[in-house]
Order: C-alpha cells, then structure tokens, then sequence
C-alpha cells in the first residue's frame, strides 16, 4: 500500500465535468475522466454524475496506485460561480442555471469524505500556480475560455476572493457598455464576445451575411452546428474567414485582457480552454492587441501565456483549494 | 516647540497642485494650499511652483503649530503615473506629458528631507483608507475624477501595486473597445467619458447638435469655456440638459465600477473630485447602472460612497506613503 496522500479533484464547467485524483504535492493526476455536464438536465442530473464520476476515479485510482481507502483524504470542488465557500454554496451561475445550491454538503455527504468548494477559475488559475504555467508566480491572472470566461487572481499564492468571493468574474467585465446582452444581465461582457458559444455565434453571423468559409462544409452544411471546435478546425484546414473569427476573438480578448492588465499589472496572464489550440492564430494577434492598448510599462512587465495543464488545471487546482482550506500547508 | 512629527504631502494632479503638512497620526492636516498646475509650462515650471509651496506650508505650519525644524520628517508625493516607486521616477502620464523624470529626488534634494512617491490615485485611496470614508476597511477600491480618472486599490490596508507600480489605472480600463480615442493611446477608456475634460466634452457636444441648455449662459456666450463645473453650476440652476449630462456621466462610471465590483469584489468604492458635488445627480443613477450590471453578491457586499476627505485626501494619502516606507508603523 502506498503512505501518500490523494484529494480528487473535480471541476465543473457549463460543458463538462474533469474529474481525477491528485497526489498530495499536485505533482501527479490519476485516474483523470471528462464527461458532458448536461446542465439543461437539471442539478440532480449533474451532482449524480459528479458522484459517479468520483466513485470511478477513486476506484480507478485506487487500483492503478495501490491507494487504502484511508489514502483518500478529500474532495476539492470548482464551480462556476458567484458562490459561497464557507457554506459550499453555488450562489448564481448564468450557464448552469443554479441558485443557492449546496454543491459542496451534497458531494461531501454522499461520498463520505470532507470536501471543499472555490470558483472554477480560481481553481485553474491555482492549479497554474502550483504546478502549471504560472508555478511559483506571485501575481497571476487566469482567464478561462470554455462555455463562459472565467477569471482567476492570484496574489502570493493566495486566491483572491474579495469580500465575498465574487472577485475574478472577468468574463463580465463589460468590454463595450452598450454592446451584446450576455446572460449575466450585464451588457459588452467579455464572455457575450469571446467564449465558445460567442465565437460560434460570431462565425455565424458572418455566414448569414454571406462570407465564403470551409465552415458550413465542416458540419455538413447544417450551419446551426457550428461552435467554436468547427472555427478551430477551419482554421487547421486554411480557412481565411476561420481564421478572421479567431483574430477578432484575439481583439476582444485582448481588449479585456488590457484592462486587466492595466488594473491589475500582473506579472503572467495564463490563458486556458479549448480556443487555446489555435495557438498562434489566437495569441499573436492578442499580444499585438494588449500591446497597443495597456500601459507600455504595464505589457513589458506582463509575459502572456497559455496553460501548461490544460484540461487537469482545474482539478489539480481544486484538489489544491481542499489542502490550502484543511491543511494551510502550501 | 510641539514634539509632534509632521510629514508634507504633495498631491500632484493634472490640474491642481494641492499641498499640506500632516501630523504623524494624519489626525491634523495644516497649512492646506492649492495652486493651478500649469502642465503646459512644462516639467521644470511645475516642480518649482511644488518647491515654492512647500516651503511656504512649512513655514506656515511652523508657526501655526509651533513645529521645530527637525519636526519635518518627509515628503510624501503623489504623481500621476504610471511611475517607479524604487527610483521615485514618473515614467508616463498622459495628462502632464512628462516621461522618465525623477521628481522625488529633484524635490527631496531641493528641500532637504527625505521624500517617497507613489501614484496620486493610490495616495488619495490610501488616505480614505487611514482617515476618511473607508477608515479601516480590508478592500478598497478609490476611484479619483479630474482632469484624469485616477484608480487606488487597497488591500489590507496596503496599496496594491502590482508587479510594476502600475496596477489600479482604473481610468484606462475600456468600457468601449471600439469607442472614443483616450490620451493613453486606447480606445473606450473611462477617463475619455466621465474625466472633468470628457464631462465638457460630450456637454458641448450635445449643444452644438442644439439641445437648449441654460450652460451657454453661464460661460456668457463662449460655449468652449465650458468645463465640469459649468455642468456642475448649470444643475444648480436647474437645467434639465446639465443633468443629463451628469447622468449620463454617471452611467458611464456606473458601467466602469461595476466592472471593478465584478473583478474585485471590494467593501467600498471611494468616489472622489469635483464632479462629486453634484451629489444624488451624479450617486443615484451610478448606484442605479452598477446595481443593473453588476453580480448581485457582489454589489450588495458593497458600499459606494463619496470622499470623506475631499481635495485633503491625496495630501493625507501622500504623508501616509511616506509613513509606510520609511517607518512601516502603520
């Protein structure tokens, strides 16, 4: 039997759920699964598939590890957010449509370990820092790229929660007051601009007002299919207005990330989700955009980067968030 | 002779000069003076009419409170930015055209005491963190409007610098990417909406497209004369188009602070300048634009709130700065 100490990690997103099991310094993941979330099932339909999930990596884990049950000393949750963490409650989340919901009590409950519960990207953007792109970085932002744009701040290697562990929402930071409604109530955000759904949105758009693209071939001509993978592999295949959609994703982006840069004058900016692998067609024209638009002093400081764990960031970022809260020894 | 230490604080701001000799404990400020900036006269104009008035709120002071010569212990200054506090360095500001200049040796040496400087905005924060409207609370967020739109975030009770003394340059957060061209050299910025200059701006704006307005009355005919507080004067005497104006002004920064509650949570948003005389006209539909695009959690944990401390606030702040640094006893 193996002495060391695992945490699974489990971090939910409006898309899909990673799940895996972490060894004590974050150094190893076992047992990593991803499953669609299914929100628009409900949460039971969500929690009862966390549960699985959990009970399967552990199982897994256990076996490929050589793990005592007494191994396994908790559970680390990220949750879209606002939420909050000394109840383990998800306040408001506008792509899962939860309100007060007790996500982290009905985990714990069920599967009979303690759990812990942060935001999603706090959790990534932590797993960054503790392991990842940002390791040992004393101020770091996270921007998450996925079904909505999640933020995360890292200061000493402390998240930053603010008063009530709302800080990090950078996905609705409004980026063009009278622009796009997004789901949060708030108008410009970010993440009405460049998420996945709002990059398939943009792609589009563009095609119903008559540009020539590879993009419908790629969903068989069912346009209504599009998402922001098709947009990628236009992109892979030579699609010139692909690749249009994705520089005017790097704009947007680089317009938010400017302001953050010039609010928070970070020493890295990691970014994460799937848009990510359109690698440079995604981070030149950002960099070029956040150059032109943030303070000279501010950008020159500030290395722009995308994240080294990718789909495992938050769940070793979550089982980080379960040792920070239990053992304070990190 | 009082055995009380006293500390000059310089408030250097685009538009005015403001400086006083604060007690040790910032309970007291003396010898308050404010003299035009004179940007436009360049750099070496400026820091004489600095050295002039300090001399003068010594020499006032002294008499005033009976202070020993050896009971001037420092300067603190505060300086648009962004700066390095390291070097005492003001390394950019839009609105005074300086780049690379060394202000706080030029005034220490000149005066002969020890000097500090940091960003004006953060000093005017970091005073209503000591002393005024935010006495003692952890997360702070001031937010200076004048000739520039000024941001200090404090933490703590620490000012949060970032990684190159530039972080909490709220004024050049965009809240319209694509929109007015700022002095900064980005596009939408807040300061470029809801400055003093930005406020006269769109006033005038508005007229030359025929709104009937008392304003034009106020600056005797000459419509370029009008400023902030001609807007200020016009809603005094009623007009329905002044408030407008300001309203409008209020929804821009409505947009801007509720992107700073979104992203950083804070217990208080300090509101300071001018254009905060305008009371309610200005408050209430700022509170009522941030309520509507902010997260719930985050703008109920919130107070907004004006200075306390009002053109005192970067003196104090600035004789707080050079407390810290130099004593660290706060």
């Amino acid at each position: 039997m193996s002495e060391q100490r695992y945490i699974v990690g489990v971090d939910l997103g409006g898309t899909s759920i990673n799940v895996g099991v972490v060894s004590y310094d974050g150094s190893r993941v076992l047992a990593m699964r991803s499953s669609p979330t299914g929100a628009d099932k409900g949460p039971k339909h969500v929690v009862d598939r966390i549960l699985m999930m959990i009970r399967e990596a552990m199982a897994d884990a256990a076996r490929e590890a050589d793990i005592a049950p007494e191994g396994f000393i908790g559970i680390g949750l990220g949750s879209p957010g606002p939420l909050d963490r000394a109840t383990g409650t998800v306040i408001e989340t506008p792509n899962l449509g939860w309100r007060n919901f007790p996500l982290r009590d009905l985990v714990a409950n069920a599967i009979g370990l303690p759990a812990e519960l942060d935001n999603d990207a706090n959790a990534a953007t932590l797993g960054e820092w503790w392991v990842g792109s940002a390791k040992g970085v004393d101020n770091v932002v996270g921007v998450t790229l996925g079904t909505g744009i999640g933020g995360g701040i890292v200061l000493g290697g402390q998240v930053f929660h603010g008063v009530s562990d709302v800080a990090g929402e950078i996905g609705h930071m409004s980026i063009d007051s009278t622009g796009r409604l997004c789901k949060c109530g708030n108008y410009g955000c970010l993440e009405a601009y460049a998420s996945g759904p709002a990059i398939a949105a943009r792609a589009l758009e563009g095609l119903r007002t008559g540009e020539e693209s590879l993009l419908p071939s790629i969903v068989d001509g069912d346009v209504s299919k599009i998402t922001a993978e098709t947009v990628y592999e236009g992109i892979v295949a030579g699609d010139p207005y692909a690749k249009e959609v994705m520089r005017d994703t790097a704009k947007f982006l680089g317009a938010g990330i400017a302001n953050l840069i010039n609010l928070l004058n970070p020493e890295i900016v990691v970014i994460s989700g799937g848009v990510t692998r359109a690698g440079d067609h995604l981070l030149e024209p950002l960099r070029h955009e956040v150059r032109r638009r943030a303070f000279r002093r501010a950008f020159e400081a500030c290395r722009i980067v995308t994240s080294e764990l990718g789909n495992q960031a938050g769940v070793i970022g979550a089982a980080c968030v379960f040792r920070r809260v239990r053992f304070g020894d990190l």
